[in-house]
């Protein structure tokens, strides 16, 4: 039975940087866009602290979200439509998914969900669930449409077709990010003909598969996600601000376990801290909150604290130097060592981080953030995994590459009170020019 | 004299999606980059509440700052570089002039600026002439050079040629927002040719000129700015949200001096509303402060506040009407009485708005706001001031375009415990199609 | 009753830098395609000789004529399909009409038909009536179809609306070939937000309508086309070529009616010079044929026409200067004196060319070159002339600007042979600096 | 010593759709782009029969060679301008072989030069060193100096690092026709970032280097490359079109050795069928005057001459099978014999055509076509070659990639006349569905 779907009396176009218009045809998507629930994602920036290193890239989770929604839309009435394949009640369940996948995102999410322990899907869920305004709109299709929306995001449907379209090694939502992210940053990665695979989609038994004959156009955005990754989502530069941001908040959750006074107290987080947050506590989260906060603790006592905030804020960043695990654990406890007699507290300004990307994977079942495989339909008919037909993508697929680095405030290691033994030594061990300083 | 100019080891640049790449090789500039007050300027949006009608449109003058920068390296690097006509020495002036000419803007200025009397151009000058990191950094130079940048930037200074650079009718600050913000909410208006308009420039006694041939690429780039002005800076919804943000304020403002308590004491705007705010106060006012109050004000007791701020935080903005001051005068007085019949403050819930632009001006001297027409070198030598040569300039130089629109909450007029025959009159009176309630 | 329009078992894609992709799905289309008066058109191209300025411009009408069909196809499948106000049944007529419009295009049109006294809607009917591939391919459709192709591109079809798809002041003959020919030249003027003037596109009753909410989408177009007639279209080296070009047809034409003896006879030409060319022999011109005469003729006995043949292949073309046919007649006949004294035959040297437009025409019925002016849809239902509306179509409307301009070889005045006396004086009248020889 | 270089008095400027401007000062590559032999290039595709598969690809070498020119112009004087390992006398040395790298270029070069076993490269040397326009330009230089451009173009110079800017795996030559190519067939491949490749370069000692961090905007230019083979150059539908002219040239060769009476004689080819071609008869030939011989041949006596004329100048193409070259020799002897039977000619009709690739090569001293490595410098001063460094591009380096395919005319095969058995043989053997015809 088919969805009875409201219709706007008159399209509703969104302009739009990358894909031109958004087009909004639905009333029920129109609803969802104007909830509290889904504006408040203009609060929240795509891409986090990037946009210390590109300039450019202060878009929000808002522009990311209508975006992959829209791409769903060209697929499901202007590629899939008609098609016998394609059930057209699963049409509106796309675009819903589509729309509100990225919902229970917090501010800076990645930092956040690390130190408090947190999961956005899991928040995705409670919104879509609970006594808000997205599942007021949602539940007008049905009282099961909410949670058919909420198993689709959380891949748990049956729905394995409609799973596809929004998480797969070649979705809606990589297909919007790789280029959006791209547009704002200025990179000139990014870029691939989503208009041509588009139009070799074709909607499978429980996959999406795209004909052989776009291959060379899946290729290429094989290669967009891989540079994109290194270019932009790994950059040093912003894994600084990140560990800053994370040092941040452990050092206000450590206060807060100590007693600690301070002079603005983190109401916002307190529910938080101690692990019973709810959706309307969830849903006041956003980055002005935190950036509120930060500025505030530019002025507390504790100088830990205070010090990163300023960083942060001002982005007085730290510097890096390469770190592998398996051959320096040594050097970095030395260097730890180092650090505390120079009165810089290693475990807020010594940090070892860690980035690792799969470019292309084939099915292992059971790996985590397992992503489908990309299938490939050939002329006659068979289904063939895309690295057996791709030596390009062959080349490079099952290799993971993983990047090891350790960041540190070059200011403080510089600054005349620290002992100039323990400056040259550290500066020895960071292969810094100490001349330089 | 040369100013003692030191330069980067090594060139800076920041990937940029405008102009490319944004080079820095002075000292000078990366030290300014650096500072607490010109990192603030990513808090603070270029185009204000535009974000709520083109979702792109999210970019912040730090963005627009750089850009502005990279033009005026370009003019002064490759194209007036070894000219007779230009004194090295303006270089740097006016790099500096340009990257800072922002930095007293206020978050979401336009409305603080009307409501709290206040003005942009005053901090700027406090900043650079305060105890600032701005002015640690300008100091390096020579004494006097903070005093330099401030006058150029206010265009007080003696340097006609510099402050044509900056601003004028066609100046690096218009040919960089233009292009910048057409960029980020997508629209096709705003783009010209600026290759070929700063390859046709050269520095004039005391204003930039255009050689002739580059005529039409300057008219190009008028008939930019008008489609900008129009379709993006003046567009009704923009307006609308401007309206909202612009009776929170004078609502906060109004509650403070009756004495109302607050259950969020807007600390950080005490002293704007007692008009003793200062340049350290000021700077720490940005949009997240901004935002921060409005998500907390919406739990106030004072039902006008909290309507407003949960109107512009969730974008749920007022509708408009066509109006004609001149005529209509009596019509609003009536829908005045008619909205606080229906128990709807007029004063907050019933505004008209005016833009008006006049798209190129020839020069008429103690005019408001007046900027230095454009002046063209003609093959024979002689000055030629742009709408004499151009037909299509011509046609529309000198004729204000103005537009008036009255705001109000169709959300509230259709509101079931409005008393119909009221409701029904303002419906009239606004030209509302009832029916579709 | 529908046209039993055959469908292509899959649809075929080109791939075309200005629209993406070009879609076809009609088998008639994609067998007119493949015919060989239509493939003809790759031989010519679109602007003459305007890549002689613009080394970019090379492509072909074949180019353009596609795009001019996909636009076509754009409105009628995503715009019209399903408006009660659309007749079904006009859809292949129109996009018909649109692949061929172009169709009975000679080499360097304007030229040829100058010198020829030929019209190429003649031979655009001609072909499409005439005992040729197209017409087999358009009269599987129906017997009459072919003539009904033919009016609607004649303009003298009682199908008013079709008429208006194709040729009014914003129609889809001029909306691909501003696009394209800007992205050939690579100019930045050209684009325009055609997505969104097709969106507010709606069938009238005898004319297409804009809905007034896109009114600025359409003065953008109109100061687009502006801008590329006098940027590109009548650049004055791309005249300077034509005047050559035209001047060899001049020669050619006078040796051979004075029994010239050619050693490579223009065979191909022979019917035109006498004035009884057929379809058949017409089809067979292209520009690689006039080019192999061009190149064949440097050889020949005749001076001038060698001279003028080794000019456009080599481009050494023509200088120029602005000139007043009112005022300057006898400026005129006295530079004709002192050419012939120099031995410069003025017949072909001396060259008086006009260009002339008109950027935007309300209807003023009788006058040559009348173009449907563009109607605007009011929200009230009311239909409204465009530059009633827009206060800078308004502006520039009615307006014919005209620039005249005399071309002579530089490089023969400044010849030692000629006499110095005569020299000077030439130099004087067309103010060259005689130094700079 | 340096070169005498005069520069013009004003920069002349070319509007470039790939590189937005190409700007020339000096005096000798303005004369040289007026010489004929460089006009000639307007009248040769950069692509050949690329234009019958992707429409937009109608540009010039012309357009190229401006490009290729422009890039070391911005190599010359942004980037490695004041550098201590560059010799400022290197730089007109470069940009003269840079403009003039492809002149000895014929009409659709690749199926000539097979056919009469031509040498482009020859031809290059030949007009540079004889008695040409070109030659007597670049003799205002100096004595020796077209032999020095010469041999840079030839590989033979000892000036490495010149070569090397002209011709190695990432030259300028690559660098622009990528993006020329990919520029106006419209494709989405052969984006890369130059400007950051280009500031990433810097003179080595026998070859330029690309500083490290520069990498991966060089792994996706090699990408670029990868995909632009497969996708636009080695397209099957170009190939069936390159191989139909290939066979026009055979059949022409054949006729005239067996002394056939031409109606239309190939005078321009008579030199090159007897081996005896002069620079002087080279450069006359041009793609207008192929073009003019496809069309008169098109009403010759000889069936096979005439009927692949028609299929190229109407785009009247072979279709075309896989084909296994090792495998499948039996299957072409036996194809080949059928058609024999069919009465279509297997010499003209039946044809195997081959396309091989490598994406990158590390260093194989003595291989043909041997391109010079792509060589780092890292940041301790080391030199390493590219795929030491790059995962990706150790991933595809030295594999070379080859297809075959065999190409044939369908429309023949499928004719009538053709007897059902042989009909219903060869299409079983190239897995034609027979049922479509």
């Amino acid at each position: 039975m088919a969805y009875p779907v409201e219709k706007l009396r008159e399209e509703k176009v969104f302009k739009d940087p990358v894909h031109r218009y958004i087009h909004v045809r639905d009333r029920v998507i129109w609803d969802l866009i104007g909830t509290k629930e889904f504006q408040r994602l203009r609060r929240i920036k795509q891409l986090g602290t990037t946009y210390l290193t590109f300039h450019g890239a202060e878009h929000s989770r808002f522009n990311h979200s209508l975006g992959v929604y829209e791409i769903i839309r060209r697929i499901a009435d202007d590629v899939f439509f008609g098609r016998p394949e394609w059930n057209e009640d699963d049409r509106l369940l796309s675009l819903c998914a589509a729309l509100l996948h990225d919902l229970g995102h917090g501010p800076f999410s990645h930092s956040f969900e690390k130190v408090f322990d947190l999961d956005h899907e899991h928040f995705t869920r409670a919104i879509i669930l609970g006594d808000t305004e997205v599942h007021k709109v949602l539940k007008t299709i049905s009282p099961d449409f909410p949670m058919k929306v909420a198993e689709v995001i959380a891949k748990t449907s049956k729905n394995k077709l409609v799973v596809s379209l929004i998480s797969s090694q070649i979705d809606a939502d990589r297909m919007d990010y790789l280029q959006r992210d791209a547009y704002f940053t200025g990179v000139s990665y990014g870029h691939f003909d989503m208009e041509r695979i588009l139009r070799v989609m074709q909607p499978g038994e429980d996959q999406v598969v795209f004909r052989q004959s776009g291959m060379h156009a899946v290729e290429d955005y094989i290669m967009s996600r891989y540079q994109m990754y290194w270019q932009v989502y790994f950059h040093p530069v912003t894994r600084s601000a990140e560990v800053i941001l994370t040092k941040i908040l452990h050092r206000a959750k450590a206060l807060l376990s100590q007693g600690y006074s301070f002079k603005s107290y983190p109401y916002h987080f307190s529910s938080m801290f101690n692990g019973k947050i709810t959706v309307e506590d969830y849903i006041k989260l956003d980055e002005a909150i935190i950036l509120y906060y930060f500025q505030m603790w530019q002025e507390e006592e504790d100088t830990i604290l205070k010090d990163l905030c300023r960083r942060f804020m001002n982005r007085n960043l730290f510097k890096y130097a390469e770190f592998d695990p398996a051959k320096e654990y040594k050097k970095l406890a030395e260097l730890s060592g180092l650090f505390a007699k120079a009165g810089i507290d290693p475990e807020y300004y010594l940090v070892v981080d860690s980035s690792s990307d799969l470019p292309y994977d084939f099915y292992r079942p059971g790996e985590e953030e397992e992503r489908l495989p990309i299938h490939l339909l050939m002329k006659n008919g068979e289904i063939r995994e895309l690295s057996r037909e791709s030596e390009i993508v062959d080349a490079i697929s099952g290799k993971r590459r993983t990047d090891h680095k350790l960041y540190y405030p070059a200011d403080f290691v510089k600054d005349h009170s620290t002992a100039p033994a323990v400056k040259k030594e550290i500066c020895k061990l960071l292969e810094i020019d100490e001349s330089r300083y």
